[in-house]
């Protein structure tokens, strides 16, 4: 599992342009994706949780603001410097949960299934936002707890993308496309999410367990198809 | 992660024959399946060796023979009583690691990806007894250390399969086919390495992080195809 709760995403970037680069060289594939608007990022998340502003204030104190450690690939998204300690069911904890932030409207954690099963739970796989029936959890901060009755995750692997990619790609928001992953360890990620906003950057979601599965790095050949 | 060494693989067998009918009744896929000469059992590996009588010894003690635990769906093979204790190149431990019978004439120790990070490893990607250049470890059992020079590896996803199944599906010794799994979290592995012998019967082998990547379960819809 990879320890930092997201990569460097400009990086990330800046090799996807010279994969996909070598791969016009090499007459690799991705034939399609030499002439896509934007590169395909593909970007592993390790568990982490959204919060209220409320909730950082129960757990950092009042008025306590969350501290931009690291942008991430979307624009105005970041790691926060603050992490909180997840008490799980059976009293087991996963310390360090890194807080991606700015403040949402609602409070979500996001757990591997690997995560999941070494706190002792049973947790649904959902699109981001969708946390209605998931089970709860205790939150631990500096300043107190916070008690969420609901929220606890597996987030379903899904691509951020501009109206363009999704136009260039032949797909619609809230469809499903491909992510293939080449390799010895090569895997066809049949249902990948598609969310369109003008806001977003190309980029593909996809959690810890899945990435140690195809063993994605930065030099996997990756390719997204409808 | 599943804490069983091996998923129990009767009931596997069992559940298997009951989805194909399933299937078979609403229509469902499989129709390729329905025909086949034996039914498909996916079944994940969590983490285990596989070692020599001379390892036995040096770990449990002159003499020692494993004792079998729980019968494997492969015939004569077992998960052992014994356990071993694996140090890893930074002092990290794994506890529990079970060991598979019977001994065989080398070595090896297979991890998940995520199993090997927990350790601080970088373990190669091999199939079963191509050990050549893969990191070793020191083995701690009752009556002492052992220490393997090299053998740890993860395992490649395979299929054991009789010359009848390959005959059926098309596929040759130490070829390539797909296993498709259905659901949430459908995925195509892409690379499942053939293995055929008169003694085998129709077992594919994945790892518990692919397994919890895709989210197997005993009501996964699985095909394997060419």
């Amino acid at each position: 599992m990879s320890t930092a709760p997201i990569s460097d995403s400009s990086r990330a970037a800046v090799e996807q342009l010279v994969r996909e680069s070598v791969y016009r060289h090499l007459g690799i594939s991705g034939a399609k994706q030499g002439s896509a608007p934007n590169p395909l990022v593909v970007n592993s998340s390790a568990r982490h949780c959204h919060l209220t502003q409320d909730a950082v204030e129960a757990l950092f104190g009042k008025g306590h603001q969350l501290t931009p450690m690291k942008w991430l690939y979307q624009d105005g998204q970041y790691a926060a410097e603050e992490t909180v300690t997840l008490v799980g069911p059976r009293s087991r904890v996963i310390s360090n949960l890194r807080i991606l932030g700015p403040c949402r409207d609602f409070n979500q954690v996001e757990l591997s299934y690997t995560d999941a099963i070494s706190l002792g739970y049973k947790v649904p796989v959902r699109q981001s936002g969708n946390i209605a029936g998931s089970p709860g959890c205790m939150l631990m901060g500096p300043n107190g707890f916070f008690e969420m009755d609901e929220g606890v995750i597996r987030a379903a692997p899904h691509v951020h993308m501009a109206p363009e990619d999704a136009e260039f790609y032949g797909v619609e928001n809230k469809g499903f496309m491909k992510l293939r992953v080449g390799g010895d360890l090569g895997m066809t990620f049949d249902r990948i999410f598609v969310r369109v906003s003008p806001d977003f950057k190309l980029e593909i979601h996809i959690d810890t367990d899945e990435a140690n599965a195809c063993g994605l790095g930065p030099d996997s050949i990756v390719e997204l198809v409808k």
